[in-house]
């Protein structure tokens, strides 16, 4: 680990100077404290998205705020679901309309895990791992520190765009700098639980959302390095649940062991036959709907930092699946996983018998030109060729003395396919240009996340419009777990990323109705 | 299961008469209530060998009972151990000592699945599954009927030998016919619980054992067709642990599916390796030092009657393992089971993760010839030749950047290896022609149970003297779950059988110092 960590806290270097830039840095310098406790009070609101007193207090305060600075703003509602949070700020002369996507929410907490309660904003002088004592929150005229880091759920994922996003609206306001597109906000309230309403936001409003000409996702942590990160896809997720039949009770081990069939056997010899020694997926036609990496996207990846290294050492892991590819190439291909095993017991609960039954979860991660249910007709295609006899309820007696090998399949309902853009689309080329202008060549560009993202898919595919992720926070966060943190550097940085986007060039051809 | 119910209620038919049955019958005509009454005194005593106030309770009383038929007693101590109750009763002139072993301990029991407390004995008008119903207990003259079922913890196991030892005892002095072996009682206390002291008791109290010339063990059910049974054998058991490494931490199945290797998989590959689609073990050298099965004994097997059709029927088995051999020949070969599997999670707890390790239980059941340590060795040298790393504590860093497939083994301690005596053994020779004399050729023979039994162990192999088992309970008695029940007819054919066991005929070789 320690290893690692050195590499984490590397500041990202190789920002260049302009007005912009000047314009965050003079306000971070003058008003940081102000950021800070801003922050903080909107942390202090619980944010889970079944909490729905709470969710519309963060909602709430989230449109004060941004009506403050001028926007328009409107809360959207979908039946039994947390409002999303819209707002727009025309740009006199402004030939392109961006959205920004951030997310309010977060995830669930358990506080008997966290060193503060979680909706307690509490500043430490480093990281927990180094040692960091808390310190109070600084005062107009302290010096603030960029190894800070400020704990507390949601202080990464994702209220520090929120923040970043108003103090860097502050600073060029002050500065008199002029936004170079309309700003629209779509603020989701229910990531965390899987954006299960995104659609219908973006459908049952889709007047508001038409004149977009990029959406800008701002979620998610930077590159293990610490360099900044563009990334223009997410993977698709389907799975499915298989059970295996022996007996149609469990059995003594003695009376009938070597007799009846043993269905965590059986189900072993089905899951050896699904992928090879190198993790290959077996299964006739998995990669057949892959679609290729194009030669630019090549050339990215070759770009990336080398970290497979550190991430096996890191993770104690002697040899990843494949063939030496890298993981960000790796990525582009759909996986299989197991992602549970079960069948009697194990351990102390072991007892001398032989189940009924044994159980396996797969995990699928689609990429872009996967469809979801026929990658799991596929699956179902292979089990049937190794001879089972496929069903979809428990089997009855006749079913069972008809077919000695049974299989009960249970496809998975709420996934969905990929989402990609291309990494040299007209929409997303400026985004990545203004960006550069700022970092150099430190800015990483992956071409898809290995996790899967619904808003991505509702935006990219729902309603096929251009967009790409982009990340603010440390990647030593703490996301989803307790004691999650940013690390004030990490916020500052965004602070300027998003001056840097306000300001963003024209785009050199007209974007609509392409 | 309604064929198979029809079968188990075929009455022992093919009884010879003689004076030793007229004597047992007749008593049991006489004092049936009584015999039934003394039962339900000794069931209603709680016997979880861990329950050590009652299991001395019923010490006791079975002490007693067998006292006043003057047996001369004794309560055999070990440690942390239940006693051993030791009897003993010379017979003048017998030139032959049997011993009956029977345990007096029984299964746990969980009374909130039980339709009558376990330790309120209560006597039905039919199976349960035959809508019986409660009747009360018989008083002097009732006509008993041999379709009641008395319901209660070990009324079939192991308590009803007991009482039909005493009924049998009682019947024959009563008629003055005399015994024709001296007799001894080995009634052991924590059966149930594996009988770990058996190996004590038999040693420390050498003296008492030695002048034994044929164990007599009576325990278990009675064939699946209702007809008597020998056994002339139980398996061994061994078993063991194996854990699989993927990553040191369960990782989320989208940022490194396709690239972190999956636990699970991998120990699929390496269990579908141990056993072909037939369930034949493809472990080197696995079946090598099975005891080939002796002409009389695959005379016997042959004999033996043909229900791997009921079971398979009422098992829901389409195919059982093996090429066609019946249930009782496939007892005589080693097993390899998976007890337990166990990765991540399934059902509503599956998550989107690539757990980081994965879990299989084996079971191994030996027959005679088969070492349990040997046996684990051909297991370990198997998974090393699949290109495992065998560990036997959690492995460290290094080891994991060392090896790709890491695997775990945890031996079983407490097993132990098959025990079995030759079917035309001399001392036991008598007690087939005895029990044949009673049963004609009802009498099935198996040559080894597949379950495993430590007392049988220790006299077969530890102190090396003959013995076979006999089981008088209906084969539909619940055993070891709740409702534990003994058929009346049942109970009334072990009093028989007991009688024709005091009075088997003399040796026809003098059996000592073989």
């Amino acid at each position: 680990m320690k290893k690692l960590l050195l590499l984490l806290i590397i500041p990202c270097i190789g920002y260049s100077q302009n007005k912009v830039v000047d314009a965050t840095r003079n306000w971070k310098e003058k008003e940081g404290y102000n950021i800070l406790a801003s922050f903080a009070e909107l942390l202090s609101i619980p944010n889970h998205g079944s909490d729905a007193v709470n969710i519309r207090r963060n909602a709430k305060l989230i449109g004060e705020n941004f009506t403050n600075r001028g926007f328009k703003m409107q809360l959207l509602e979908v039946e039994g679901a947390p409002p999303a949070i819209y707002g727009e700020l025309k740009t006199p002369n402004a030939h392109r309309t961006v959205c920004f996507y951030v997310h309010y929410d977060g995830q669930p907490v358990d506080p008997s895990r966290w060193v503060n309660p979680p909706f307690e904003p509490t500043l430490y002088s480093n990281a927990l791992f180094n040692n960091g004592k808390p310190i109070p929150m600084p005062k107009a005229g302290d010096k603030i520190n960029e190894n800070w880091r400020l704990y507390g759920r949601s202080t990464s994922d994702d209220k520090a765009p929120i923040i970043a996003l108003l103090a860097a609206i502050d600073a060029l306001q002050n500065s008199e700098i002029a936004f170079t597109s309309n700003i629209k906000l779509f603020f989701d309230g229910e990531e965390e639980m899987g954006s299960p309403h995104v659609m219908d936001y973006l459908t049952n409003f889709n007047s508001l959302f038409e004149d977009i000409d990029v959406w800008l996702m701002v979620d998610g942590p930077v590159f293990l390095t610490g360099q900044p990160v563009l990334n223009f896809g997410s993977r698709g997720i389907t799975g499915m649940e298989l059970t295996v039949y022996g007996a149609t009770r469990p059995l003594h081990s003695g009376h009938y062991g070597n007799y009846a069939p043993v269905p965590g056997q059986m189900l072993a010899a089905l899951l050896a036959t699904m992928k090879d020694e190198k993790g290959k997926v077996l299964i006739e036609g998995y990669y057949d709907t892959v679609e290729p990496i194009s030669d630019f996207e090549r050339e990215q990846i070759n770009k990336i930092p080398k970290i497979d290294e550190q991430i096996r050492t890191d993770l104690g892991i002697a040899q990843p699946e494949g063939d030496g590819e890298n993981l960000y190439e790796r990525l582009l291909l759909p996986s299989l996983t197991i992602r549970g095993l079960s069948s009697g017991n194990v351990g102390a609960l072991a007892r001398n018998v032989i189940p009924n039954i044994a159980v396996a979860t797969l995990g699928m991660r689609l990429v872009k030109g996967n469809d979801p249910e026929q990658m799991m007709n596929l699956v179902e295609a292979h089990i049937k060729k190794q001879g089972w006899h496929i069903v979809y309820d428990e089997p009855d007696m006749e079913t069972r003395m008809n077919y000695p090998r049974i299989i009960k399949v249970e496809r998975e309902k709420d996934g969905g396919p990929a989402s990609k853009i291309s990494m040299n689309h007209p929409a997303v080329l400026p985004v990545i240009e203004s960006i550069k202008s700022f970092t150099g060549d430190n800015l990483v560009l992956i071409p898809s996340s290995g996790g899967s993202n619904n808003a991505k898919v509702a935006v990219l595919d729902g309603i096929k419009m251009p967009g790409v992720s982009i990340s603010i926070a440390n990647h030593d966060n703490n996301q989803h777990a307790e004691n999650e943190n940013i690390r004030i550097g990490n916020l500052w940085f965004g602070i300027d990323l998003m001056g840097v986007l306000l300001t963003m060039p024209e785009p050199k051809t007209e974007l609509k109705k392409k």
